[in-house]
Protein backbone atom coordinates (compact mmCIF):
# COMPACT_ATOMS: atom_id res chain seq x y z
CA UNK A 1 0.00 0.00 0.00
CA UNK A 2 2.93 2.62 -0.82
CA UNK A 3 1.14 4.10 -3.63
CA UNK A 4 -2.79 4.19 -4.68
CA UNK A 5 -2.47 2.80 -8.29
CA UNK A 6 -4.01 -0.91 -7.31
CA UNK A 7 -0.82 -2.13 -8.74
CA UNK A 8 0.92 -4.91 -6.77
CA UNK A 9 0.86 -3.53 -3.51
CA UNK A 10 -2.66 -5.56 -1.90
CA UNK A 11 -3.33 -4.94 1.31
CA UNK A 12 -3.40 -8.34 3.15
CA UNK A 13 -5.95 -7.03 5.40
CA UNK A 14 -8.17 -5.87 2.56
CA UNK A 15 -11.56 -8.17 1.71
CA UNK A 16 -11.63 -6.62 -1.41
CA UNK A 17 -7.83 -7.10 -2.76
CA UNK A 18 -8.70 -10.63 -0.95
CA UNK A 19 -11.92 -11.20 -2.86
CA UNK A 20 -10.24 -10.27 -6.48
CA UNK A 21 -7.21 -12.58 -6.07
CA UNK A 22 -6.36 -14.34 -9.31
CA UNK A 23 -5.01 -17.18 -10.11
CA UNK A 24 -2.73 -18.24 -13.33
CA UNK A 25 -4.32 -20.78 -15.02
CA UNK A 26 -2.16 -20.61 -18.59
CA UNK A 27 -0.96 -17.82 -20.72
CA UNK A 28 -3.64 -15.62 -20.96
CA UNK A 29 -6.45 -17.19 -18.16
CA UNK A 30 -6.91 -16.45 -14.48
CA UNK A 31 -8.94 -18.30 -12.02
CA UNK A 32 -10.84 -16.99 -9.19
CA UNK A 33 -13.55 -16.78 -6.81
CA UNK A 34 -16.52 -15.26 -6.88
CA UNK A 35 -17.30 -14.66 -3.00
CA UNK A 36 -20.60 -14.18 -1.83
CA UNK A 37 -19.32 -11.43 0.25
CA UNK A 38 -20.34 -8.75 -2.35
CA UNK A 39 -23.69 -9.48 -3.23
CA UNK A 40 -27.19 -7.48 -2.97
CA UNK A 41 -29.37 -10.06 -2.47
CA UNK A 42 -28.65 -13.45 -4.75
CA UNK A 43 -26.38 -11.70 -6.98
CA UNK A 44 -22.92 -10.63 -6.47
CA UNK A 45 -22.43 -6.77 -7.11
CA UNK A 46 -21.58 -6.24 -11.04
CA UNK A 47 -18.65 -3.64 -9.70
CA UNK A 48 -17.25 -6.58 -7.91
CA UNK A 49 -17.03 -8.89 -10.80
CA UNK A 50 -16.15 -6.01 -13.48
CA UNK A 51 -13.38 -5.56 -10.63
CA UNK A 52 -12.52 -9.43 -10.87
CA UNK A 53 -12.39 -9.54 -14.24
CA UNK A 54 -10.15 -6.16 -14.51
CA UNK A 55 -7.69 -7.69 -11.83
CA UNK A 56 -6.91 -10.00 -15.21
CA UNK A 57 -5.76 -7.36 -17.15
CA UNK A 58 -4.07 -5.78 -14.78
CA UNK A 59 -1.89 -8.94 -14.02
CA UNK A 60 -1.80 -9.12 -18.18
CA UNK A 61 -0.75 -5.76 -18.82
CA UNK A 62 1.54 -4.61 -15.54
CA UNK A 63 3.12 -1.99 -17.80
CA UNK A 64 -0.43 -0.10 -17.36
CA UNK A 65 -1.02 0.35 -13.42
CA UNK A 66 -4.34 2.53 -13.96
CA UNK A 67 -7.58 1.98 -15.76
CA UNK A 68 -8.35 4.89 -18.20
CA UNK A 69 -11.59 3.45 -19.89
CA UNK A 70 -12.97 0.44 -18.89
CA UNK A 71 -16.53 -0.80 -20.47
CA UNK A 72 -18.39 -3.97 -19.30
CA UNK A 73 -21.24 -5.02 -21.07
CA UNK A 74 -23.22 -7.87 -18.23
CA UNK A 75 -24.77 -10.72 -20.30
CA UNK A 76 -26.14 -13.13 -17.11
CA UNK A 77 -25.42 -12.93 -12.94
CA UNK A 78 -22.64 -13.91 -11.69
CA UNK A 79 -23.00 -17.38 -9.14
CA UNK A 80 -21.46 -16.37 -5.90
CA UNK A 81 -19.41 -18.68 -3.64
CA UNK A 82 -18.53 -20.31 -7.25
CA UNK A 83 -15.45 -20.22 -9.11
CA UNK A 84 -14.50 -18.03 -11.99
CA UNK A 85 -12.21 -18.24 -14.90
CA UNK A 86 -11.20 -14.72 -16.78
CA UNK A 87 -9.23 -14.47 -20.18
CA UNK A 88 -7.41 -11.55 -21.29
CA UNK A 89 -6.72 -10.61 -24.27
CA UNK A 90 -4.08 -7.79 -25.34
CA UNK A 91 -4.69 -6.02 -28.14
CA UNK A 92 -2.59 -3.23 -27.90
CA UNK A 93 0.50 -2.50 -25.90
CA UNK A 94 1.27 1.37 -26.75
CA UNK A 95 3.77 3.98 -25.30
CA UNK A 96 1.18 5.89 -23.45
CA UNK A 97 -1.78 3.17 -23.29
CA UNK A 98 -2.80 -0.66 -23.79
CA UNK A 99 -5.86 -1.87 -24.59
CA UNK A 100 -7.07 -5.09 -23.87
CA UNK A 101 -10.71 -7.50 -23.59
CA UNK A 102 -11.46 -9.99 -21.04
CA UNK A 103 -14.16 -12.18 -20.33
CA UNK A 104 -15.38 -13.54 -17.01
CA UNK A 105 -16.98 -17.18 -17.30
CA UNK A 106 -18.64 -19.15 -15.05
CA UNK A 107 -19.61 -23.00 -15.35
CA UNK A 108 -18.68 -22.02 -18.82
CA UNK A 109 -21.04 -19.49 -19.76
CA UNK A 110 -19.70 -16.05 -20.25
CA UNK A 111 -21.17 -13.65 -17.33
CA UNK A 112 -18.70 -10.22 -18.25
CA UNK A 113 -17.13 -9.22 -21.49
CA UNK A 114 -14.64 -5.96 -20.90
CA UNK A 115 -12.78 -4.00 -23.26
CA UNK A 116 -10.52 -1.66 -21.74
CA UNK A 117 -7.34 0.93 -21.85
CA UNK A 118 -5.62 1.20 -19.35
CA UNK A 119 -2.52 3.69 -18.79
CA UNK A 120 -0.55 5.47 -15.95
CA UNK A 121 -2.30 8.05 -13.71
CA UNK A 122 0.59 8.80 -11.56
CA UNK A 123 1.04 12.45 -12.88
CA UNK A 124 -0.11 14.36 -10.84
CA UNK A 125 -1.72 17.15 -13.25
CA UNK A 126 -4.43 20.36 -12.49
CA UNK A 127 -7.04 20.06 -14.46
CA UNK A 128 -7.69 22.49 -16.76
CA UNK A 129 -11.71 22.18 -16.98
CA UNK A 130 -13.30 19.78 -14.53
CA UNK A 131 -16.52 18.98 -12.65
CA UNK A 132 -16.73 20.69 -9.18
CA UNK A 133 -18.18 18.12 -6.52
CA UNK A 134 -21.48 19.17 -5.48
CA UNK A 135 -22.11 20.57 -1.25
CA UNK A 136 -22.91 17.81 0.93
CA UNK A 137 -24.02 16.84 4.09
CA UNK A 138 -20.55 15.53 6.11
CA UNK A 139 -20.52 11.90 6.54
CA UNK A 140 -21.51 11.73 10.08
CA UNK A 141 -25.14 13.50 8.75
CA UNK A 142 -25.50 11.50 6.16
CA UNK A 143 -27.74 8.20 6.22
CA UNK A 144 -26.33 4.51 6.20
CA UNK A 145 -27.87 2.78 3.24
CA UNK A 146 -30.09 0.36 4.50
CA UNK A 147 -29.88 -3.30 3.60
CA UNK A 148 -32.89 -4.65 3.24
CA UNK A 149 -33.74 -1.39 1.45
CA UNK A 150 -35.27 -3.55 -1.41
CA UNK A 151 -36.24 -6.24 0.79
CA UNK A 152 -32.44 -8.08 0.32
CA UNK A 153 -29.48 -8.63 2.31
CA UNK A 154 -26.98 -7.12 1.47
CA UNK A 155 -23.46 -8.24 2.50
CA UNK A 156 -21.62 -5.91 0.37
CA UNK A 157 -22.50 -3.51 3.20
CA UNK A 158 -20.60 -5.04 5.68
CA UNK A 159 -17.70 -3.99 3.65
CA UNK A 160 -17.91 -1.37 1.51
CA UNK A 161 -19.78 1.67 3.99
CA UNK A 162 -22.01 3.77 1.98
CA UNK A 163 -24.05 7.23 3.23
CA UNK A 164 -26.59 8.46 1.55
CA UNK A 165 -27.03 12.09 1.08
CA UNK A 166 -30.62 12.33 4.12
CA UNK A 167 -33.24 13.45 1.60
CA UNK A 168 -32.41 10.27 -0.99
CA UNK A 169 -32.73 8.03 1.16
CA UNK A 170 -36.19 6.63 1.11
CA UNK A 171 -37.19 5.68 -2.37
CA UNK A 172 -38.94 8.25 -4.68
CA UNK A 173 -38.00 10.81 -1.57
CA UNK A 174 -35.68 12.66 -4.04
CA UNK A 175 -38.50 13.85 -6.18
CA UNK A 176 -35.89 13.48 -8.89
CA UNK A 177 -33.76 10.67 -9.97
CA UNK A 178 -30.60 11.46 -8.25
CA UNK A 179 -28.71 10.04 -5.53
CA UNK A 180 -25.42 10.83 -3.73
CA UNK A 181 -23.51 10.39 -0.64
CA UNK A 182 -20.08 8.88 0.61
CA UNK A 183 -18.40 6.23 0.14
CA UNK A 184 -15.38 3.71 1.54
CA UNK A 185 -14.25 0.51 2.63
CA UNK A 186 -14.99 -0.47 6.09
CA UNK A 187 -11.94 -2.42 6.64
CA UNK A 188 -9.75 1.23 5.92
CA UNK A 189 -8.42 -0.14 2.57
CA UNK A 190 -7.81 3.53 1.24
CA UNK A 191 -9.22 3.80 -2.35
CA UNK A 192 -7.51 3.63 -5.49
CA UNK A 193 -8.09 3.69 -8.88
CA UNK A 194 -9.46 0.29 -9.23
CA UNK A 195 -11.69 0.64 -6.47
CA UNK A 196 -13.02 3.34 -7.64
CA UNK A 197 -14.60 1.44 -10.58
CA UNK A 198 -15.97 -0.85 -7.48
CA UNK A 199 -17.75 2.92 -5.73
CA UNK A 200 -18.87 3.76 -9.26
CA UNK A 201 -21.74 0.65 -8.74
CA UNK A 202 -22.56 0.13 -5.00
CA UNK A 203 -25.08 3.03 -4.50
CA UNK A 204 -29.14 2.34 -5.02
CA UNK A 205 -29.83 3.41 -8.69
CA UNK A 206 -30.49 7.12 -9.65
CA UNK A 207 -34.01 6.50 -10.12
CA UNK A 208 -34.95 5.35 -7.02
CA UNK A 209 -34.75 8.90 -5.88
CA UNK A 210 -38.15 9.04 -7.77
CA UNK A 211 -39.76 5.99 -8.45
CA UNK A 212 -40.72 4.35 -5.77
CA UNK A 213 -41.72 0.74 -6.92
CA UNK A 214 -38.55 -0.66 -8.38
CA UNK A 215 -37.98 -4.02 -8.23
CA UNK A 216 -34.17 -4.68 -9.89
CA UNK A 217 -32.37 -2.23 -11.98
CA UNK A 218 -29.83 -4.89 -13.96
CA UNK A 219 -27.23 -3.10 -15.81
CA UNK A 220 -26.64 -3.82 -19.39
CA UNK A 221 -23.54 -2.20 -20.02
CA UNK A 222 -21.42 0.18 -18.08
CA UNK A 223 -18.26 2.49 -18.80
CA UNK A 224 -16.26 3.84 -16.57
CA UNK A 225 -13.79 6.67 -17.30
CA UNK A 226 -10.89 6.95 -14.44
CA UNK A 227 -9.44 10.78 -14.28
CA UNK A 228 -6.94 10.44 -11.58
CA UNK A 229 -5.92 8.49 -8.63
CA UNK A 230 -7.89 9.26 -5.33
CA UNK A 231 -6.60 11.00 -2.30
CA UNK A 232 -7.36 8.87 1.14
CA UNK A 233 -10.65 8.77 2.64
CA UNK A 234 -13.73 8.89 1.83
CA UNK A 235 -15.39 9.12 -1.73
CA UNK A 236 -18.27 11.40 -2.70
CA UNK A 237 -20.77 9.99 -5.34
CA UNK A 238 -23.42 11.34 -7.30
CA UNK A 239 -25.45 9.61 -9.58
CA UNK A 240 -28.33 11.04 -11.90
CA UNK A 241 -31.09 9.59 -14.47
CA UNK A 242 -31.93 12.30 -16.79
CA UNK A 243 -32.86 10.00 -19.75
CA UNK A 244 -35.13 7.27 -19.31
CA UNK A 245 -37.14 5.58 -22.08
CA UNK A 246 -39.93 2.45 -22.31
CA UNK A 247 -38.10 0.10 -19.84
CA UNK A 248 -33.99 1.56 -20.89
CA UNK A 249 -32.52 4.42 -18.60
CA UNK A 250 -29.14 5.74 -18.51
CA UNK A 251 -27.26 6.57 -15.33
CA UNK A 252 -23.96 9.51 -15.13
CA UNK A 253 -22.16 9.07 -11.94
CA UNK A 254 -19.64 11.73 -10.67
CA UNK A 255 -16.94 10.11 -7.97
CA UNK A 256 -14.77 12.38 -6.40
CA UNK A 257 -11.96 11.99 -3.71
CA UNK A 258 -12.15 13.48 -0.17
CA UNK A 259 -9.76 16.59 -1.44
CA UNK A 260 -12.79 17.43 -4.18
CA UNK A 261 -10.81 16.15 -6.99
CA UNK A 262 -12.74 14.45 -9.86
CA UNK A 263 -11.61 10.37 -9.90
CA UNK A 264 -14.57 8.81 -12.05
CA UNK A 265 -16.92 9.95 -14.70
CA UNK A 266 -19.51 6.63 -15.12
CA UNK A 267 -22.54 5.61 -17.26
CA UNK A 268 -24.13 2.46 -17.65
CA UNK A 269 -27.19 1.55 -19.58
CA UNK A 270 -29.84 -0.40 -17.60
CA UNK A 271 -33.62 -1.89 -17.35
CA UNK A 272 -35.91 -0.81 -15.07
CA UNK A 273 -37.99 -3.54 -13.69
CA UNK A 274 -40.83 -3.43 -11.86
CA UNK A 275 -40.86 -6.03 -8.74
CA UNK A 276 -40.98 -9.34 -10.72
CA UNK A 277 -39.57 -9.82 -14.39
CA UNK A 278 -36.38 -10.65 -15.81
CA UNK A 279 -34.43 -9.54 -18.57
CA UNK B 1 -35.49 1.60 -47.21
CA UNK B 2 -38.94 1.15 -45.67
CA UNK B 3 -37.71 1.29 -42.38
CA UNK B 4 -35.46 3.40 -40.79
CA UNK B 5 -33.50 0.26 -38.32
CA UNK B 6 -30.40 -0.06 -40.71
CA UNK B 7 -30.92 -3.82 -41.02
CA UNK B 8 -30.99 -5.11 -44.66
CA UNK B 9 -32.70 -2.48 -45.87
CA UNK B 10 -29.79 -0.62 -47.83
CA UNK B 11 -30.12 2.40 -49.91
CA UNK B 12 -28.35 1.18 -53.35
CA UNK B 13 -28.05 5.32 -54.04
CA UNK B 14 -26.21 5.78 -50.81
CA UNK B 15 -22.55 6.25 -50.37
CA UNK B 16 -22.79 5.32 -46.64
CA UNK B 17 -24.35 1.97 -47.24
CA UNK B 18 -21.99 0.95 -50.63
CA UNK B 19 -18.58 1.85 -48.27
CA UNK B 20 -19.68 -0.40 -45.57
CA UNK B 21 -20.68 -2.98 -47.57
CA UNK B 22 -18.99 -6.83 -46.06
CA UNK B 23 -18.90 -9.64 -47.93
CA UNK B 24 -18.83 -13.20 -45.73
CA UNK B 25 -15.32 -14.43 -45.47
CA UNK B 26 -16.10 -17.22 -42.95
CA UNK B 27 -18.41 -18.52 -40.19
CA UNK B 28 -17.51 -14.97 -37.86
CA UNK B 29 -15.72 -12.96 -40.30
CA UNK B 30 -16.43 -10.52 -43.28
CA UNK B 31 -14.26 -9.08 -45.65
CA UNK B 32 -14.54 -4.99 -47.02
CA UNK B 33 -12.68 -2.48 -48.24
CA UNK B 34 -12.03 0.91 -46.18
CA UNK B 35 -12.61 3.80 -48.42
CA UNK B 36 -10.83 7.32 -48.76
CA UNK B 37 -14.62 9.08 -49.23
CA UNK B 38 -14.92 9.08 -45.37
CA UNK B 39 -11.34 10.30 -44.60
CA UNK B 40 -10.69 13.10 -42.17
CA UNK B 41 -6.65 14.55 -43.71
CA UNK B 42 -4.85 11.30 -44.58
CA UNK B 43 -6.86 9.08 -41.73
CA UNK B 44 -10.28 7.47 -42.13
CA UNK B 45 -12.99 8.87 -40.25
CA UNK B 46 -13.30 6.94 -37.05
CA UNK B 47 -17.22 6.82 -36.99
CA UNK B 48 -17.06 5.48 -40.26
CA UNK B 49 -14.80 2.64 -39.42
CA UNK B 50 -16.99 1.74 -36.37
CA UNK B 51 -19.84 1.84 -38.89
CA UNK B 52 -18.18 -1.08 -41.05
CA UNK B 53 -16.84 -2.74 -37.71
CA UNK B 54 -20.84 -2.96 -36.51
CA UNK B 55 -22.23 -3.64 -40.17
CA UNK B 56 -20.10 -7.09 -39.03
CA UNK B 57 -22.05 -7.67 -36.15
CA UNK B 58 -25.52 -6.51 -37.97
CA UNK B 59 -24.66 -9.49 -40.22
CA UNK B 60 -23.90 -11.83 -37.37
CA UNK B 61 -26.71 -10.77 -35.13
CA UNK B 62 -29.93 -10.28 -37.34
CA UNK B 63 -32.74 -10.85 -34.93
CA UNK B 64 -30.98 -7.34 -33.34
CA UNK B 65 -31.54 -5.09 -35.83
CA UNK B 66 -30.44 -1.94 -33.26
CA UNK B 67 -27.40 -0.94 -31.85
CA UNK B 68 -28.73 -0.22 -28.12
CA UNK B 69 -24.83 0.41 -26.46
CA UNK B 70 -21.73 0.44 -28.58
CA UNK B 71 -18.06 0.76 -27.29
CA UNK B 72 -15.33 1.21 -29.68
CA UNK B 73 -11.27 1.29 -28.20
CA UNK B 74 -9.32 2.85 -31.70
CA UNK B 75 -5.89 0.96 -31.20
CA UNK B 76 -4.32 2.33 -34.94
CA UNK B 77 -5.10 4.72 -37.63
CA UNK B 78 -7.44 2.99 -40.11
CA UNK B 79 -5.34 2.46 -43.65
CA UNK B 80 -7.83 4.19 -46.71
CA UNK B 81 -8.32 2.72 -49.69
CA UNK B 82 -6.92 -0.90 -48.35
CA UNK B 83 -9.43 -4.13 -47.27
CA UNK B 84 -10.05 -4.64 -44.07
CA UNK B 85 -11.39 -7.71 -42.28
CA UNK B 86 -13.99 -7.57 -39.45
CA UNK B 87 -14.10 -10.85 -37.05
CA UNK B 88 -17.35 -10.67 -34.94
CA UNK B 89 -17.37 -13.00 -31.72
CA UNK B 90 -21.52 -13.46 -30.57
CA UNK B 91 -21.39 -13.62 -26.95
CA UNK B 92 -25.14 -13.60 -25.92
CA UNK B 93 -28.77 -14.10 -27.46
CA UNK B 94 -30.74 -13.01 -24.97
CA UNK B 95 -34.87 -12.45 -25.50
CA UNK B 96 -34.45 -8.81 -25.78
CA UNK B 97 -30.54 -8.19 -25.90
CA UNK B 98 -28.18 -9.69 -27.37
CA UNK B 99 -24.11 -9.30 -27.44
CA UNK B 100 -21.49 -9.51 -29.46
CA UNK B 101 -17.74 -7.85 -29.94
CA UNK B 102 -15.91 -7.05 -33.12
CA UNK B 103 -12.15 -6.76 -34.35
CA UNK B 104 -11.46 -4.45 -37.79
CA UNK B 105 -7.96 -5.84 -38.59
CA UNK B 106 -5.84 -4.35 -42.05
CA UNK B 107 -2.55 -5.37 -42.76
CA UNK B 108 -2.80 -8.79 -40.24
CA UNK B 109 -3.00 -5.32 -37.44
CA UNK B 110 -5.96 -4.80 -34.91
CA UNK B 111 -7.19 -1.15 -35.79
CA UNK B 112 -10.25 -1.37 -33.50
CA UNK B 113 -11.96 -3.38 -31.15
CA UNK B 114 -15.93 -3.07 -30.47
CA UNK B 115 -18.53 -4.44 -27.52
CA UNK B 116 -21.58 -3.56 -28.10
CA UNK B 117 -25.29 -5.09 -27.24
CA UNK B 118 -28.01 -5.04 -29.74
CA UNK B 119 -31.37 -4.77 -29.63
CA UNK B 120 -34.79 -3.84 -31.22
CA UNK B 121 -35.83 -0.16 -30.81
CA UNK B 122 -38.91 -0.46 -33.22
CA UNK B 123 -41.24 0.27 -30.16
CA UNK B 124 -41.73 4.09 -30.43
CA UNK B 125 -42.00 4.86 -26.31
CA UNK B 126 -42.71 8.26 -25.31
CA UNK B 127 -39.79 9.52 -22.43
CA UNK B 128 -40.32 9.47 -19.29
CA UNK B 129 -37.02 11.77 -18.80
CA UNK B 130 -35.39 13.45 -21.50
CA UNK B 131 -32.91 15.96 -22.42
CA UNK B 132 -34.86 18.42 -24.43
CA UNK B 133 -32.88 19.55 -27.80
CA UNK B 134 -31.04 23.37 -27.37
CA UNK B 135 -32.17 26.43 -29.41
CA UNK B 136 -30.39 26.27 -32.60
CA UNK B 137 -30.60 28.05 -36.03
CA UNK B 138 -31.85 26.98 -38.54
CA UNK B 139 -29.47 24.89 -40.85
CA UNK B 140 -29.68 27.45 -43.32
CA UNK B 141 -28.31 29.77 -40.37
CA UNK B 142 -26.01 27.90 -39.59
CA UNK B 143 -22.55 27.66 -41.22
CA UNK B 144 -20.51 24.62 -43.24
CA UNK B 145 -18.08 22.61 -41.68
CA UNK B 146 -14.90 24.16 -44.21
CA UNK B 147 -12.87 22.04 -45.42
CA UNK B 148 -9.24 22.97 -44.63
CA UNK B 149 -10.41 23.87 -41.39
CA UNK B 150 -7.45 22.29 -39.92
CA UNK B 151 -5.49 22.59 -42.58
CA UNK B 152 -6.90 19.02 -43.81
CA UNK B 153 -8.54 17.90 -47.19
CA UNK B 154 -11.68 16.32 -46.10
CA UNK B 155 -13.55 13.99 -48.48
CA UNK B 156 -15.93 13.14 -45.73
CA UNK B 157 -17.72 16.34 -46.19
CA UNK B 158 -18.61 15.59 -49.65
CA UNK B 159 -20.61 12.49 -48.19
CA UNK B 160 -21.85 14.43 -44.97
CA UNK B 161 -23.11 18.16 -44.71
CA UNK B 162 -22.84 19.40 -41.21
CA UNK B 163 -23.50 23.11 -40.22
CA UNK B 164 -21.88 24.56 -37.53
CA UNK B 165 -23.55 27.29 -35.24
CA UNK B 166 -22.35 30.43 -36.27
CA UNK B 167 -20.79 31.42 -33.02
CA UNK B 168 -19.13 27.90 -33.37
CA UNK B 169 -16.84 28.04 -36.71
CA UNK B 170 -13.60 29.72 -35.39
CA UNK B 171 -11.42 27.43 -33.42
CA UNK B 172 -11.66 29.14 -30.19
CA UNK B 173 -14.85 31.56 -31.30
CA UNK B 174 -16.94 29.78 -28.73
CA UNK B 175 -14.78 31.04 -25.60
CA UNK B 176 -15.98 27.35 -24.19
CA UNK B 177 -15.05 23.63 -25.21
CA UNK B 178 -18.63 23.72 -27.19
CA UNK B 179 -19.25 22.36 -30.93
CA UNK B 180 -22.75 22.30 -32.40
CA UNK B 181 -24.93 22.57 -35.10
CA UNK B 182 -26.52 20.30 -37.89
CA UNK B 183 -26.24 16.90 -39.99
CA UNK B 184 -27.13 14.78 -42.74
CA UNK B 185 -26.04 13.08 -45.50
CA UNK B 186 -25.69 14.95 -48.58
CA UNK B 187 -27.52 12.21 -51.14
CA UNK B 188 -30.56 12.55 -49.14
CA UNK B 189 -30.17 9.26 -47.38
CA UNK B 190 -32.12 9.34 -43.86
CA UNK B 191 -30.76 9.04 -40.53
CA UNK B 192 -31.00 5.05 -38.85
CA UNK B 193 -29.71 4.06 -35.93
CA UNK B 194 -26.52 2.55 -37.35
CA UNK B 195 -25.80 6.53 -39.17
CA UNK B 196 -26.43 7.79 -35.78
CA UNK B 197 -22.95 6.30 -34.48
CA UNK B 198 -21.73 7.82 -37.59
CA UNK B 199 -22.75 11.12 -37.04
CA UNK B 200 -21.46 11.13 -33.47
CA UNK B 201 -18.31 11.46 -34.54
CA UNK B 202 -18.26 14.33 -37.42
CA UNK B 203 -17.87 17.33 -35.83
CA UNK B 204 -14.99 19.34 -34.88
CA UNK B 205 -14.31 18.27 -31.76
CA UNK B 206 -15.80 20.81 -28.55
CA UNK B 207 -12.11 21.70 -27.53
CA UNK B 208 -12.09 23.27 -30.69
CA UNK B 209 -14.81 26.00 -28.97
CA UNK B 210 -12.08 26.70 -26.04
CA UNK B 211 -8.38 25.96 -27.91
CA UNK B 212 -6.98 27.52 -31.30
CA UNK B 213 -3.96 25.50 -31.20
CA UNK B 214 -5.45 21.91 -31.56
CA UNK B 215 -3.34 19.86 -33.48
CA UNK B 216 -5.13 17.06 -33.50
CA UNK B 217 -7.74 14.93 -31.23
CA UNK B 218 -7.45 10.98 -31.19
CA UNK B 219 -10.39 9.50 -29.84
CA UNK B 220 -9.19 6.20 -27.47
CA UNK B 221 -12.46 5.13 -26.64
CA UNK B 222 -16.44 6.15 -27.80
CA UNK B 223 -19.26 5.00 -26.43
CA UNK B 224 -22.78 6.00 -28.62
CA UNK B 225 -26.07 4.93 -26.50
CA UNK B 226 -28.86 4.68 -29.60
CA UNK B 227 -31.70 5.82 -27.23
CA UNK B 228 -34.50 5.86 -30.50
CA UNK B 229 -34.56 5.46 -34.36
CA UNK B 230 -34.09 9.16 -35.51
CA UNK B 231 -37.29 10.68 -37.82
CA UNK B 232 -35.68 11.48 -41.71
CA UNK B 233 -34.31 14.91 -42.17
CA UNK B 234 -31.49 16.63 -40.37
CA UNK B 235 -30.42 15.69 -37.09
CA UNK B 236 -29.19 18.55 -34.58
CA UNK B 237 -26.08 17.54 -32.50
CA UNK B 238 -24.54 19.36 -29.57
CA UNK B 239 -20.64 18.12 -28.08
CA UNK B 240 -19.38 19.49 -24.78
CA UNK B 241 -15.95 19.01 -22.86
CA UNK B 242 -16.32 19.79 -19.17
CA UNK B 243 -13.34 17.73 -18.14
CA UNK B 244 -10.04 17.76 -19.54
CA UNK B 245 -6.70 16.99 -17.16
CA UNK B 246 -3.10 17.32 -18.83
CA UNK B 247 -3.86 15.54 -22.52
CA UNK B 248 -6.97 13.62 -22.05
CA UNK B 249 -10.40 15.25 -22.29
CA UNK B 250 -13.96 13.62 -22.18
CA UNK B 251 -16.41 14.81 -24.75
CA UNK B 252 -20.09 14.49 -24.43
CA UNK B 253 -22.43 14.02 -27.54
CA UNK B 254 -26.00 14.60 -28.03
CA UNK B 255 -28.08 14.16 -31.56
CA UNK B 256 -31.61 14.63 -32.02
CA UNK B 257 -34.22 13.66 -34.74
CA UNK B 258 -35.57 16.77 -36.98
CA UNK B 259 -38.81 16.32 -34.29
CA UNK B 260 -36.31 17.25 -31.35
CA UNK B 261 -36.26 13.57 -29.87
CA UNK B 262 -32.93 12.73 -28.39
CA UNK B 263 -32.02 9.92 -30.54
CA UNK B 264 -28.08 9.01 -29.09
CA UNK B 265 -25.88 10.45 -26.43
CA UNK B 266 -21.92 9.60 -26.80
CA UNK B 267 -19.03 9.99 -24.73
CA UNK B 268 -15.36 9.45 -25.70
CA UNK B 269 -11.99 9.51 -23.96
CA UNK B 270 -9.76 11.37 -26.38
CA UNK B 271 -6.36 12.80 -26.29
CA UNK B 272 -5.21 16.91 -27.00
CA UNK B 273 -2.54 16.97 -29.30
CA UNK B 274 -0.30 20.14 -29.93
CA UNK B 275 0.28 20.21 -34.13
CA UNK B 276 2.59 17.12 -33.99
CA UNK B 277 2.83 14.68 -31.36
CA UNK B 278 1.74 10.89 -31.48
CA UNK B 279 -0.10 8.63 -29.37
Amino acid sequence: MKDNAGTDCQDPMSAFDDDIRLEPAGEHAWTGLVTPRWNIGANPNGGYLLALAYAGMRQAMPAYPDPLSVTVHYLKPGLPDRPCRVDVEVLSTGRRIGTARATLFQDGTVRLAVLASLGDLATDDAPALTLEAPAMPLPEACLPRSPGEQGLAMPILDHVETRLHPDQVRAGGAGRAQVSGWVRFRDGREPDTLSAMLFADVFPPAVFGLVSAVGWVPTVALTVQVRRRPAPGWMLARFDTVDMLGDRLIEDGLLWDAQGRLVVQSRQLALLRTPGGSR
